[in-house]
């Protein structure tokens, strides 16, 4: 699965993933206004006000990107009829041949990681037939419990054709806490990213491996580090834009053959229309304000890229 | 919420918590027959049969226990349907007056893990409606990211009155990789444990925190350990029975008042049917062998409390 997102990076020259975490304050008055007037001020409501919103940003954004990345707990939160949104929204970017990359951060122990592999990634067999129960390309997954917890994803990958991106240095302020902690002179970041690296070799698919690694564009120096330790690692990068980050930190989250990462940014694209910078759309314009925060995303990076 | 979990605990004289982690292969062949008639071979279905499975085992053990764990991924691989039966089977648990301990290891960053908190333990604003997307009682949280990712579920604690458990020593056989790693003397395990311990403190609820810890039965040195870092913290201890642990393992994670542990047990509880021990009520008495399983674990913790 990893050589589709490089061509689909390669097809549109933009190493970009559009987070789809959807809070309904992003969400455009007339959009929510319509979905109520159909379903009431109900979690079927707020769903269907999500899914119109995310179906108008992937009609205005597909052709630019490779990727969307739709945040799992922005629909959990609207119970089943937000979980059938996050379906519908896979499905739909799946049709318009993105690839779909569930932040889900999943992770348990042995059979439980199986199945929740099974539900992101897998199909579930029952009796003589087998359906896919979320349909991802993807999935992000905590390492906190060990190869017991990462393996099973990984036979996933295997059996299915499919990707994870395993969490190593998240973007946040306080992923120091335990992740920094020195362990033998080394950070505890650094050994996970070794192990990813190991559980990497078990699923190949080219140059690189279906096994990914989640580093924060917050930290571009342990993206340096971690670079080195994981090179045949792609490295799904959040904290771009609204979290500070800026396409001159990225530069080194990336291979010499310009490959290697692929930078999520959320609210910057979703939320664009309602950034001074475009405001000039209006709220009736959001997705081509989405369209356009792309365009400048890809440009700043393209930018860093060559000046490095 | 703690104090609602040791009330069940006294009143039952049993620290259990059972597992509600439904694979197909734990479910009677009638019941999965009816179920398929009904919905055909679906994850309809499938879900339906795992709505009846718990629902028999609730109706035979619920007077003895004080809680019930179900396992989400168990739900998850049947998509939708699945997820359904999880709301199900955890409002059902509910109106028996038992605590539900929602075993989903949720954990992201900020807004996002607020987002978590919402659809496990609070309430969802949707204009001047207010809605439960899953209703639990406890939910368990990965602690890789840290205070960021842990302390929106912290507060939803506080406003919805609801607890948590925080994944501290794990009871598989990788969870050493990094949780045993020593960091300046002290393995990673200690350091999640203090910190568990600080966050706790943001939420008492009585003697104890609602912000409680995960332990595995299967380390017993490191349980006594840690209970004396967390002397607030209530500890979850999976990986009793099936995994592994005994009783005699259990006794020093509780505290010299008889509490402040709660042990799980799923498939030897669920599946007892099909252990030798209980073979005798065959297949169609499953629920009743469940309630055996529980009356003979609830006696083997309290002579290895006895004794202690």
């Amino acid at each position: 699965m990893i050589q589709k997102l490089i061509d689909n990076i390669q097809k549109t020259g933009a190493p970009i993933v559009v987070g789809l975490d959807p809070m309904m304050k992003y969400i455009p008055q007339q959009l929510q206004k319509a979905a109520f007037a159909e379903f009431g001020e109900t979690m079927e409501g707020a769903a269907e006000a999500i899914w119109q919103f995310n179906k108008a940003i992937l009609d205005a954004t597909a052709d630019l990107i490779p990727a969307v990345k739709p945040q799992i707990a922005m629909y959990e939160q609207f119970g089943i009829p937000g979980l059938t949104a996050f379906q519908k929204t896979c499905a739909y970017a799946r049709e318009k041949g993105l690839v779909v990359i569930g932040d889900v951060k999943r992770g348990d122990i042995g059979s439980t990681s199986a199945a929740y592999a099974t539900a992101h990634l897998g199909r579930v067999k029952i009796g003589s037939a087998e359906f896919e129960p979320f349909a991802e390309d993807f999935a992000t997954v905590n390492p906190y419990l060990g190869s017991d917890g990462v393996i099973p994803f990984v036979e996933s990958c295997n059996t299915y054709d499919k990707g994870i991106f395993v969490l190593v240095k998240t973007s946040n302020p306080s992923s120091g806490e335990f992740q920094d902690r020195e362990i033998e002179g080394r950070a505890l970041y650094e050994w996970v990213g070794e192990k990813v690296a190991e559980w990497g070799e078990m699923s190949m698919d080219g140059a690189y491996s279906n096994v990914g690694a989640v580093v924060g564009a917050t930290y571009p120096e342990m993206g340096k580090k971690l670079r080195k330790i994981m090179p045949k690692t792609f490295i799904l990068v959040p904290g771009y834009g609204a979290q500070g980050g800026k396409g001159a930190d990225l530069v080194h989250f990336f291979n010499e053959d310009g490959l290697g990462a692929i930078v999520n940014s959320s609210r910057g694209i979703i939320a664009a229309y309602q950034q001074e910078q475009y405001a000039s759309y209006g709220e009736a314009a959001f997705a081509d304000a989405s369209r356009a925060a792309v365009e400048a995303m890809r440009l700043d990076i393209a930018q860093a890229l060559q000046n490095r």
